[in-house]
C-alpha cells in the first residue's frame, strides 16, 4: 500500500492472490440434507406440495446459486464453471433428501465453494418450497466430500 | 391461462398469491452452526485466519445474502427487509461457531427465508475463510428457531 | 437540477416519477413462443434432451427473471411481484411451445414488463436447453395479452 | 454421484461438462424485431417519447444482459465476453426496430445464449420505453443469424 | 439474540431496524464531478470517443446502480425507488462534468445512498469510457446536496 | 452488422473487442478519501457508530463490488480477478480517511475499472455507516494511482 500505514496490520479480510498459479483442471463434491418429517418426505416425493415440483426447482437454484458464489462470498475469486450437477436421493431410513452438487471448472483455484454453495441453496429452495407443510425441517451435515486438481491435489472426507 | 390447456397440472412450481393479505410486522430468527477442531476455532478467535476478520465478513455476509434471497431461492417474494443482524457465539465445549440471524419486515409474507439464507451464507463464509486450515469443517442444524407477525401468527421451535 | 443546465433537454432516459400514485392490486398477462421442427417439439415433450427437462427449467428461470427486471430493464421501477406463473403449452400444429406469464403485485405501477421479461427469459431457456438438437428455432410473438389494475384500467389485446 | 441412487435417471437438468474443450475464439449474431404502429416508430426516431433516447438505452440493456447470460440461463455456462455490440435500424417498411447483437470470446463454449439474450434485453427495454405510446407492440423473430469457432465450426442461417 | 452471548458487544455491523417508522415521500439529490484535461472534455462532448456516447451510457448506468444499491452497501435496506434522474452539466471553466443524480421514493427511510451511488457510478462510467484518452481523470466532491421527507426533515448543504 | 445500415455510425456505445490480445499479469492500485469532521474521524476510529464496525465493512464491501465491476459500468469487460485488497489509513491531519484497493488479474484487459470501483464503494459504505453522524462528509479524489501489465504497460501518477 506505497506509504500509506495500515490500520490493522492483521486480521483485514483480503482476496488472496492466485495469479501466479496456474489454471489446472479442479473438481469439487459437496454433500448436505435437509431432515424432515416423513409425511413431508412422502407428500415432496410425490409432487404434491403447494409450491409445485420440489427438487426440480432446488436443482435449478443450485446451479443457479454455484455460479453466484463469488457475489455471495465475500473473498471467493469468480471462477468460470465448467459443468455443474445437482442430484437428491430420497432416504426414509432417515427421513431426509440427501442433496449432493458436483462441480468443475480450470481455474487458478478450486470450486469447494461452489459445490458447498450449490447444496446449501438447494436445501434451502427444499425448505422454502415445503415449509407451509413443516416448519421445523433441518438442514444439516452440508460438507465437503471430495476434491481433486490444484497443487494440493485430492482431498477426500475420511 | 386461458384457452391454454397446462401441460401438467399438477407439479408445476409457481409463486403463490400474496398479494390479498395485509402488510404487517414479521420477523423471524434462523440459527445453525459451523462445526470445526477446536485448533481452528481459536484461530479464528484470535483473528489469525489467512483470508482475515472471519466473523465480521460472515456477518457482512448474512446480512447482504438476506437481501438477495429473492434471487436465490426461485419461489421467494421479494421482500423490504426493514432490519438485520447477524451473531455468532464461540461454543468451544461443541467445537463450533453458531450463527443467529434476525430479519424483519412489514410485508404480505414472512421473512423466514432471509433468516435461514443469512446463517446458511453466514456459515459458508466461515467455511471459505477458514478451509485453509481445515476442509474438513461441517455445517449443521440449519433451522428457524422463531417467527412472528402475519395470519399463522407465532412459532416457536420446542 | 438546481442551477445545473440540463446538457440535453429532451430525450435525457429517466426513470419517470410514480411517488404519486396509490398503491393498488395489479396483474399483466404475457404469452410468446419458441417455434421449432416437430422432432425437437416431440424431443422435449419426451424430455429426452441433452441438457434435461427443458419445462421445469424455462419455468423456474421465467419466475426467477420477472423478479429481477428491474435490473434488466433500466427505467422500470422495482417492484414486489406477489404472485408469478408460467405455463406453456405444446402446439403441435404449429410446431411451437407457447409460453404465458401471469404476474402480479400491489405497486404504485403496473408488472407488464415483469410478465414480459418472464416470457423471454423463459423463451431463451428452452433455446438453450434444445439448441445442440436444432440451431434455427426461433423466439416469435412475445407480447402483452391482458393488464389490469391502475389508474389506466384494464388493456386487452384484441 | 457415488453411492448415491439418483432420483430420475432422466431428465435431470445440469450443466453439461465443457471442460476438456479447448478455449477457441468463437462469436454469435443474432437479430430480432419490436413491431410496432408507424406513428411509435416515428417518435422513437425524433427521440420523443416519455421515458427518453429509446436506442441508447437499450442498447446499454442489451449489452449488460449479454454480460449477466449465465444467471438468467439456468444451464449456461459463465463466459468472459471480449466484446459485445448492439445495433438498431428502423424499418419503415414493415415498421418494425431490427435489433442485431454480435457477441465475441475466447472460451470452451459458444456465445449463442449470449447475443440473443443481448436482443431480447434490448426489445424488451424498446418496449418499456415505448409502452406508453403502444402496449401492443410485439417482439418477433428473435433468432441466431450465425456463430464462428469451436468444434461444431461456423453455422449460418440459410 | 436470546440465550446467546454477543461475541463483541459493541460494533457489530447491522441492517437497523426501521419496521416502526411510517412511509413516507422521501427525496434526495446528490452530486460529484469527474475533472479532465480540457481535450478530453470536448472530445467527450463531440461524441468523439472510443467506446461511445459516454452521457447517454453513464446516465443509463447511474439509474441502474441506483436501483442495486441495497446490494452494494452492506447495511442500506432495499427501497422501492419511485423516480430516478441522472443529470449532467459540462463546466468548461473548471474543465469537469458535473453529475447530477435526484432518487426519490415512499418508504421507511430515505433515498441519500441511492442518489450518491447514481452519481458515483455514472462517474466511474464517464472514466472507463473516456479512461484511453486519459487515465489521469479524477473523481471529485461526491456529496449530498439536499434530502427531504422522513422524521428528521429537510437537509440542505451550506 | 451485414445488411444493416447502423442508425448513427458514430457515438454508439459498445463492449471494444480484446479477444485478439494475450492474457497477461495485470494489476491496478486506485485511492480516494472520504473527508469528515474530527468528530465523526473520531468516533470511526474508536468503532462508535450506530451502524458498527465500519471500516471491516467498507472493506469487504469494496471487494464484492471489485467483483462486480462488469455489472455496473456497462462498457467494461467482465475479468476474473486473481486478488483484492482494501485498506485504510486515517489521516487526521486533513481530516479524513484514505482508501487504497488493489486489484490484479490474468486477462485480455486491465483491472483499474475493478480498482475503482472498490474504492467507490468502499467510500459510499463509510458514509452510509457514519452518515447519522453527519451528512456533510464528502468522497474526494478517487483516482488510479498506477496500473501494470498489458500492452500499454505501466502507468504511474506523477
Amino acid at each position: 500500500m506505497g506509504e500509506l500505514t495500515h490500520i490493522d496490520e492483521q486480521g483485514r479480510a483480503r482476496m488472496v492472490d492466485v495469479g501466479h498459479k496456474p489454471e489446472t483442471a479442479r473438481e469439487a463434491v459437496a454433500r448436505g440434507e435437509v431432515r424432515m418429517s416423513s409425511q413431508t418426505l412422502e407428500r415432496i416425493a410425490a409432487g404434491d406440495v403447494p409450491k409445485g415440483d420440489v427438487l426440480a426447482a432446488a436443482r435449478i437454484a443450485g446451479i443457479l446459486a454455484a455460479k453466484r458464489t463469488g457475489e455471495l462470498i465475500p473473498l471467493c475469486h469468480p471462477l468460470p464453471i465448467t459443468r455443474a450437477e445437482v442430484d437428491f436421493r430420497l432416504d426414509r431410513e432417515r427421513s431426509a433428501i440427501e442433496i449432493e452438487a458436483r462441480v468443475a471448472t480450470v481455474a487458478r483455484t478450486g470450486v469447494e465453494m461452489e459445490a458447498l454453495t450449490a447444496v446449501s441453496v438447494a436445501a434451502l429452495t427444499i425448505y422454502d418450497m415445503a415449509k407451509a407443510l413443516e416448519k421445523g425441517m433441518t438442514i444439516e451435515n452440508v460438507r465437503l466430500v471430495r476434491k481433486t486438481g490444484g497443487k494440493s491435489g485430492t482431498w477426500e472426507r475420511e
